[in-house]
């Protein structure tokens, strides 16, 4: 069993090492030590070309392109060689494409020199992907050693649809355990890093793409998320991540364990590194109307302008009243509400106070709706080849009180559960507007109880969860860092319940240093184009262009 | 417990024959014995004004309403006195909302005498529901012996949303035992027959609605419809039904045995007199934004003009290869065919082959995903109070050998046959465009195997099921009825498998006199919109103005 175990690991590895040792130039030798904040080291090893590619914001990049400013091909390997020194670094990788991406940058660029104009909306943009997300040819592991050996036969529908929109994808990354972790850390690959403070975790489960992003190593990354998996990462790196509305995205082709378990669902979204970039990607996906050729899919169509002028109604909610947020969270949500407060040319901009709805009921039942055969499947998975399971699968998981092996009646009872919970969130919402006819547009909340985690105590998602409940959008933004001084511990607070207590007993604003402190936006279930323009107008209020 | 169940039986047809006794004037007595086919009653027993309202198109009779032409306690009390009617010939009411229904009337008339306005776009419109459809304040018992003396709560969100738009809800209707039967007969009230030949079913399980809509005792008929529900009813009694995509019409508020059972979803539609009324329906419900308050529901919008003049690709689905159609479903096909074949102006009409996909297995499967739990929770109902299991009941679900109860694991395996079988239509539906890129807009098919079934057979339902497991819409329209002339038995048919031989054998004019024949078309996901509009065409290719 081991020696499977091993041999499956070592595979696994060694592809991503091989993979890695194509980059050319090859990269220098890393100082040692290295520093905690690691994201100077870019700025020793690449050259400034490709300083200049990775750091342009990716919207401008495709326009670049588009203009024949930058070739596919050069842009291609300045993030491939980027993405290899981010996984020299954080240990954020599972593949290099580095020859398919190169191909396929040289075809893109040929087509470009033949007829003077991109193939579509993403021609020449190097995309990078989560590892599960299917590439034809390629093995899919989905986290699991088990499944170390298993090819994918097709492209994942996402893959497709971004190639055929001229995206290149040209690197995979980590994911954790069971992909049910907000930090990645695996049996096959060990654990990811944060850029800004390797003691901290880049999130999960996009953590490899959440440590790409905040390493300016990837322009776009796709990701999916079922409790927080593409906002934590992004949130983490200071990034930007949209989980849009559940069956919009492209799903078809997610290597997972549980298939058919429907319970609660995922979806595919983009991180990124500005706002407009993902309301481009949402545009330009849901626009390919993807609907007709999987069948899972909504055709609910992208709108623009949907926000108008005039009235807009935001809740703020401080905290869930389980878990308070640590002292840059507060500090951050009081940037925002000042700012808000000041106002927006064109907006009567109303902030209305918002209560969490029995988070700890909500969190429970979302964590059984996760694993409704208690986790038995996963476990037997990894069991077949000796799978030690991490704490944090232990922790959501296997000994998550929650989480039970349900039969097919209490199955239709947690449903039921589900549905009126979901119904008496949308009361509560709706009421919002009992006065004015105007119920509340958006919701300004946390996206995590603090920063980017200490290494294994990523033990509370339910900020980002509750929203995949109700299966509303979110999106996360940043707002600041970490500053010693203003984020000192709040003295003398009594915590409220355990996990309470576990992250205030935690807390300590040095552990922390650099990390960036974002926030989430949340919107109405399918208003996933309003939500973006509320955080237009948002980042306008923090003096930004969005 | 016999007494028990006798009690509550009575319990039931009390408030039934209570609810009817209340017709003003009363009814007289009916000819003994009747004649099988019992539609020229009407014209005995109803006035000259009665019969002008109750054989108005429902839209036109929208259009005198909102000129004030009629009253709607006039066109109220002709319904009602209409329905009582169909009730004593046909068994088709479960409750007649007489003093609710005039109330209600009598305060929309108030109103339009104060403003000159109807107060919405269904004002004073007469609506029948199936029983299953909660009014706040009554009982709903679902067919289920057990349930009789349940009360809602609420009124069903798509009655608060007819009634909103001025709707009159005025009768409640029949549906079989456990709502999974396409013949309408239950323990509680016996069975419904049909007004054109009462030896035959007006099928099921919105066989209530069938009934009154085939007598014109109902402008507009609320169903709901999970394998045939609306559209088998609407076709045996010739008249007009939709099963929408699911989770576009309102839906919470139905009483339902197996809840939070979500394998396959129901919906609820109209059942009318005309095509256009079904457009009305959707475009006003859907325009009515539901999905604010009722979260499950999609916000796709109903959207006009979408079938473009051009081409259009209709596909012909003779038989699924199971169970052959009788001859005058056979007939009907052939009218439509040739009809379409002569072309529509500003229409490139091509008529392609089509055949069923596997469909003894898409059966399997669909019967499967209705009784996840073997039946088990139905039959422990119907057992609390001794109700009988009825032989429609037991050849769907407790004999069903595709039917058994599932386990975690087993049901997501049974999901991922689903999932896959719905991906394999699709890419099917899709490869009829590989060649002009314009894959099939709509499929030509049968509703059913032959004409209403004679009380009892009505042992087959893929025809219309096969659309539920894919969530297609379907829509059924009227082209002819038996003609024992013309639609002789097929002799020296060999019979392909033993559903085949049932119905073969079965099968001889005589019995099926004047039974109406319609058919179905079947259209892509979400686009309902686009069927009705193709729909038209179809009638327009009849010679109708539709």
């Amino acid at each position: 069993m081991a020696s499977t175990l091993e041999t499956l690991v070592a595979t696994a590895c060694k592809i991503r090492d091989d993979s890695c040792a194509k980059v050319q130039p090859p990269l220098p030798e890393l100082p040692d030590p290295l520093p905690l904040n690691v994201r100077g080291i870019a700025d020793q090893v690449l050259t400034p070309a490709e300083i200049a590619i990775t750091t342009t914001e990716p919207l401008d990049l495709i326009e670049k392109l588009a203009k024949g400013e930058y070739t596919a091909v050069e842009v291609t390997k300045a993030y491939l060689r980027r993405a290899a020194l981010a996984q020299k670094l954080l240990n954020c990788l599972t593949e290099l494409l580095w020859d398919q991406a190169i191909e396929r940058a040289e075809a893109l660029d040929k087509i470009f020199a033949e007829t003077g104009k991109p193939i579509g909306p993403f021609h020449g943009l190097p995309i990078s992907a989560k590892e599960h997300i299917s590439i034809k040819g390629l093995r899919c592991n989905a986290a699991f050693v088990a499944w170390v050996n298993d090819v994918a036969e097709e492209d994942a529908h996402i893959v497709e649809t971004m190639q055929n929109m001229g995206g290149i994808i040209f690197c995979r990354s980590t994911q954790p355990q069971t992909i049910m972790h907000i930090e990645s850390d695996t049996v096959i690959y060990g654990t990811t890093y944060n850029s800004y403070n390797t003691n901290l975790t880049a999130g999960g489960s996009t953590g490899g793409e959440g440590a790409l992003l905040g390493f300016n190593a990837t322009p776009l990354g796709l990701g999916t998320d079922i409790g927080g998996s593409i906002r934590v990462p992004a949130a983490f790196n200071g990034r930007y991540g949209l989980r849009p509305t559940a069956q919009r995205v492209p799903f078809r082709g997610l290597k997972m364990p549980m298939a058919g378990a429907d319970s609660i669902f995922g979806t595919i979204g983009p991180l990124s590194q500005s706002r407009r970039m993902l309301a481009y990607f949402m545009k330009h996906v849901i626009g390919s109307e993807p609907w007709h050729s999987e069948n899972g899919l909504l055709p609910v169509p992208w709108r623009e302008n949907v926000l108008k002028p005039g009235k807009l109604k935001i809740a703020v909610l401080w905290s869930d009243e389980v878990v308070k947020p640590a002292p840059p969270i507060y500090r951050a949500m009081n940037i925002v509400v000042e700012a808000l407060k000041k106002g927006v040319p064109g907006y009567d901009i109303e902030l209305v106070p918002w209560k969490a709805m029995r988070q700890d009921y909500a969190w429970d039942l979302t964590s059984a709706l996760y694993f409704t055969d208690g986790g038995e499947e996963e476990v037997e998975t990894m069991a077949s080849v000796g799978e030690e399971i991490l704490p944090l699968t232990k922790w959501i998981m296997t000994e998550n009180p929650a989480v039970k092996k349900h039969d097919i009646h209490s199955l239709w009872k947690l449903h039921c559960e589900r549905d009126a919970y979901r119904g008496e969130y949308n009361k509560y919402w709706q009421s919002s507007g009992a006065e004015d006819g105007h119920p509340v547009d958006a919701i300004l909340c946390p996206v995590a109880i603090g920063p980017a985690c200490l290494h294994g105590t990523a033990r509370y998602w339910a900020y980002t969860a509750q929203w995949n409940l109700i299966d509303s959008p979110g999106v996360v933004f940043p707002v600041t860092s970490v500053d010693v001084e203003l984020d000192k511990k709040e003295e003398g607070y009594t915590p409220v319940n355990e996990q309470d207590k576990f992250f205030y007993d935690l807390y300590e604003p040095e552990k922390y240093r650099d990390a960036p402190i974002n926030l989430q936006l949340v919107g109405r279930r399918f208003y996933d184009d309003k939500l973006l323009e509320i955080l237009k107008v948002v980042e306008n209020a923090l003096g930004r262009d969005s």
